[in-house]
């Protein structure tokens, strides 16, 4: 996609005074982003008023998309998710009640506000920084409407950085993080990018914003990879030794202590033969009912999740992916939602 | 897509007084549209300001994405469309130059203004009329930063009425529509809609918007087609015909005399060899090549557009029909560009 | 595919009178059905002639494929399975030998009568209370050719009714019946159909056609669907509880006391991921290892079975599923026959 | 698919008297067909009366499908083809009006007695000659019901020959034969197989059921071709040579002095960019719309036709030579019906 | 593909005296196999010096392709295998250490020597005998650059007899088998061809090469195969008794008191949910993870292995099976090298 | 793909003494260069002696594949082309006679030398310069072994400068070149790559290989792209002007009073419709007819050929691609043989 090529022409321009541009187009820039948190505050302030005409709830799952696929370092396809999870979420080949009974098309388990215009602002010339500090306000704009709970559609595994910081921000305090995952997204930056997907459980653990951090699935990992971990006091559940960690990761309990658990889910966690649709394929995760039950049987308070790295440009010709996806979203809403 | 869910529940409960909670909700769709349009106005405003800088031009083509697909009456996968385009508009398999030389990079030739919340609206409970004019008022938006002219991504084609409406009133007048399409799409209404995708050229002929309307690559139509087709004067060049108007299409001079023309391009016009990403398989159409013939040598001063009911959940793994749509708005961004 | 438009053309028309034309079609239709049967009693002469000619048997498998998509809710590809699934049976990739070593080219394990022509008499004008009469004549035809016992490919879920009806009449009284799925099939009524294929296990309960009715593998199921399980006594194995079930499931006998066992099989029990030729995907089933683990090891004397929801259209390129229902069919075939 | 195991587990089985057997084994086999006979006769008199009923006809199209595949030398997927055209004529993404404006679900213009019943008859020990008999015998019974012509619907090119025989034997004397095909078919044997899809034209030939053969689209031609086509006076048009050939194809006048003329349409005479799905992909070949305008301008009286050689397994994923077929069977019905 | 055409053309012209041309048509074969036997050689030592470069190793893994597939029954896509699974292995989505972090880049754990030109000996007209021995010179070229021991790319599973036969050979003794496999592969000759895939241990076993065989993953077998398991006393584990054999299997101990261990990966030992691109779908096969835990568990001196039949013609379009493949290889790599 | 694993190992290494490593280094990758060369020597001596055998030719065309996919910009796949592509020209779906009637299976029309193993000379450190080299000097091996002509199998477009190289100077003079592409190819170089794909025709052209230099099918093409083409004298022949050049193209006569024609096929000069399997899709492209029309009426003595950039990658599941470059490397063989 084309990134920002209307700031390239200014700066690069002789035909004005490159100061002058420079700092118009930056307030015009400031412009579309305020304009943007405004769409996102008025439509958390409708489903908020939703959740509470259906007679309110103590809490209350709320979808937020975050389209950002550019901090990938092999396929940027993940962009193009949240809207196919939607869709997927309600498709007509099932219905909306969740495994263990919840019903989905009741607001006061499942609302949605939408996407943070993430293309919309690179196009504009928004750079990385300023978009993280957009993703984090819109997530601080969804927790200001009591009951609801963020929970967010990925887009790439970037996004889980500027989540976690807003919700620890507004909690006041860090959480338990239990992550669902093939890699343990925690160089300390990869090929330069410090936001990339792959590093934001470095920027997580060293601004504290987790107590705890569980990583489950885990099958490719380097040397690199086993520092951070040790250094960051990391708590590593490999597949190669699922088999005999099985029966402690289907008992949790977490967040005791702390401000509540953060569930991020990678997709990628599981084993491409039941989620082709990744950008990284990685053979020998778990199987879709392994994640269920480690997260229907988790014992805490899931204040916030995600679901990240489906890449539709790699689902099935049917979506079996997307509807992956959507079961994971569904029933994290479950556990959110009370 | 799960359709305003929240408006089932606000209007079924009986938790509140009704009409108090009906009245809020109304209070806060506007506020949620409203919040819609600002942002288009605040890109439509940076983009503007891109171009000027850039040294200003006489006309620029503008992208806005309608990502509408419920008007539909058959598949709904043209919703996911706009994103697809643009990613293949800048895909790194091709240059950024038209065929006839002109440089897509530069703002003077295409800028991007983003799509309008479509399914975010429907999820807040707001209905088809609102929607089709806050349709009307983002191109209205987008006309307003002269010299940018609306290139349209759709969506399904019900979207043309709502862009036509708002390019005649603002231009204070009708224009010339070149239609490409396999359908003459003028039905009344389709099952009940009158917004169906199958109708919009009968809101356009109804309300007077064109002159002349000419309708190319016509090859499934029906008899109510054919009285409607009578009944408004439309010129239609059906595809068992095409050999024989060949010469004449290839050598068009429109919009003189009105507000200019508009060209619309359904993209299974083409035949599904070419296209076959769309929602409506129909055998013997166009080429891609057949299409290019008679758009680049189109006289006439096109003042808007658009490229509808591309599908991509009907795409080739690789993608070839979004090359094509992309193609096409290319080479549309470089006739209407100047 | 169109339905009846012959019927609706005689019905409509004032060309003649209309009674007569009625009574006239619905003559020709019985005749029509007649023939239809006649046909299938043909064939399960000459395959019971084989059976004989081969030695002899105590119980011997005999296909009947029931080509009927239209109970479905969602997508009818269901109606195209038959042919696909004998194909696969028979392909020249793997032996003809189940897993505990049956041979299936011996007559005395599988033969088959082919399709109850359900699509040609829905294409005359006949209805689904005249087809269902059809398929349930059609199984007591092939169990009439003793040691023949009929073995159903589907076909959606609805065709299980009438095919346990025939059974159970056939024998003189109720069964045991095990079966596989996502769903409990068990609403009373699905969008006002109530030979849906989500209601068959209604019928079936209600009738008393079953003394117990095991249903493994549901993971999508409503408060509906709970309350109708209560009600007719259902015992449901469901996929959040499988692995503490196994061991049970495991170790099944049914059918003593009784006219022996049903076992209906709807493909879509599976995850997704080894099944993905179905048209409700719903991540988190059985694997297809834990299927043969249990139908390997139930004790129990198998009247007839079936095998059902397998939508070609849906499958892989290879036909992976198509594999899978084949060998489901198989080693359904070998636990049948003796 | 299985062939026969019954017949050589009966002829090889030393149980009984080998002769007994036999002749047991032949009478069943030909009450089999027998009943299969019966059943399209209903079948097609019910249609008659329809076509009566709605007014009558001159000639009136009537699908008969033949879903035989194992003449094939390359792949055996044609005989997956009738059900799947049939559903694409019906298909909802496109009207029941033919280009011209014929209405097809008016039973004058089309009807359906849908399929001969090969593979049972196969699976039955029935063997070639008897089938091919059956298939001529099938072909009369629906001519048997003026007005119905029948347009058969393949299944491989080797039943062209049992249907033309059976056109010619009923009429009384031969045709006209407009053949669309990459290939000649016109092999006096092919690997020692009479009845080859590659043979079925010398067949014909041989018979003298055609005065004229006219072959188009043909690209694949080697020695013993154009030695079959020289003896038999075939007039050939090869692909190489379209571009001068076009005006006298595009302007035929066939069937005067004969009992009219008989289209052959092998999908693929069109290049594969348009029908994909076909067993032999030979690049350089027609145009959806070629096609169209040579069948379109045909000035003669179409007694009888095929569609052949759709294989659903190469198809793409959504079904394009599906849709393609199915409009070559529209098309060909408005030619046939008046 | 075109096999020895000239051979036949040669043999059966009368343009020379035939034993003339016969005879110099061998030699010139063998100067062919001479060459290639001498590429192999000189990049073999080429990559034995880097190894030694790099500090040296004990034993180190070195990849052989061996793109043979023609003794294949079915399909003989792994013939294309080679060049895929290396770009598999070296794929920019994951990076390239393995699970028990070896460093694949280092040249003491992997190198490659690059293929035995298959495909063009035999299109020069050499037979299978003088293939297989190419073959196992080839491997024996391997092995003279200590400390490089053969890590086999396949091809069809006709390959493991002649690397067995030279592994062996070169040690001075039998090795004991891990055979992971869905098939026995130990017909004694499969339709005629003593070196078909079905055979090769038959071959292996006739020839003492093998102390003890293991095969794991077995699910079809037929009373032959069968009988040549009690005949060479192969040790066998069979799927549907795997839930009873899993422990005994994660413990495995080999090699003891032989020349060490051989272990030989038939991809289709997967369930095709997890390896699709294989030719015989057989449903009901170990998981990714099952293998990974048998072979990482694995105590002994592995001396050589192969990773076969990989089809990359019935390969997902993102290539999961390559992947897969890769796994395999990159995983038995680690389990060599020391 | 790993490139020079052990180059780098080598030179970063501390373990020896670098310069001695380096040009013992050197001395091997020579000796694996040579090796290399030999075997094709061998192979086309056998391949010259056959068509000796056969009666001998005046030209005969012989393949030699190139699998060099690393200088392309965007995708990689073509490096996987020949092997395909041989499998395609001798698949069984078609005959072995071209459309003019010459057969390819007799010697003196088409033999094949295999492949350069380009991909293991990249692994063991050889840089591009001497890839070239080699690339150059297998064609003239070929050439060595009258009367053999080269015609390659690509692999990227970046093969031609090469190919052209050796061409022109065992020649001893210049040629005229038709060139089939979407682009020009004619950049300086891209992204500093002198040897990129999109560069091969200004190497020629500087070197003053060709005479005239004809560009058939472009449709992308930049600033640059034309100003190059104006500096080197380039007959551009845009397919925006297609229709206009028809006439002239279908009459080239070429190569009088130079060394003669080569002619270099890029498949994506096709539109995708007709190949969809090639990196970079350029829809409007010529259909598979232009090009026969072209090729088959061109009048000149045919030295030498290439068909390129074919990519498996991204072709259809059936190979429709691999069918479309087989088809025009019979055909283009067709023409060289003589």
């Amino acid at each position: 996609m084309r990134i920002a090529q209307c700031l390239k022409y200014l700066t690069s321009s002789s035909a004005r005074n490159a100061s002058t541009i420079s700092s118009s187009l930056q307030e015009m820039q400031n412009r579309v982003v305020e304009a943007s948190l405004t769409l996102i505050r008025e439509r958390a302030r409708l489903k908020g008023e939703c959740v509470g005409a259906a007679g309110g709830a103590k809490a209350s799952s709320c979808l937020l998309g975050v389209p950002l696929g550019h901090n990938s370092s092999f396929l940027q396809g993940p962009a193009f998710a949240p809207p196919r999870i939607r869709e997927a979420i309600w498709c007509g080949s099932t219905n909306s009640t969740t495994e263990a009974g919840k019903e989905l098309a009741d607001p006061r388990v499942l609302t949605d506000v939408g996407d943070v215009p993430i293309q919309e602002m690179r196009d504009c010339g928004i750079r990385d920084e300023l978009l993280m500090t957009t993703i984090s306000d819109s997530v601080k704009l969804v927790m200001n409407e009591s009951p609801l709970r963020p929970l967010i559609l990925g887009g790439d595994h970037s996004i889980t950085y500027p989540v976690v910081r807003a919700v620890t921000e507004q909690l006041g305090g860090p959480v338990d993080i239990l992550h669902f995952d093939a890699h343990p997204d925690i160089y300390h930056a990869f090929e330069g990018n410090i936001y990339s997907h792959a590093s934001s459980f470095a920027r997580i653990m060293e601004a504290g914003h987790a107590r705890r951090l569980l990583q489950v699935g885990v099958r490719s990992i380097n040397k690199e990879g086993r520092d951070q971990i040790r250094k960051f006091g990391v708590e590593l559940f490999e597949m190669r030794k699922f088999r005999k960690d099985r029966e402690f990761l289907e008992n949790l309990e977490l967040g005791v202590g702390v401000k509540g658990v953060y569930v991020s889910i990678d997709c990628d966690c599981l084993d491409p033969a039941f989620a082709p649709g990744v950008s990284h394929i990685e053979p020998g995760g778990l199987s879709f009912r392994d994640v269920m039950n480690i997260l229907q049987n988790l014992k805490g308070d899931i204040v916030a999740g995600d679901v990240v790295e489906f890449n539709p440009q790699r689902d099935t010709v049917d979506g079996m992916t997307a509807m992956v996806a959507a079961k994971l979203v569904r029933e994290l809403a479950a556990k959110i939602s009370k």
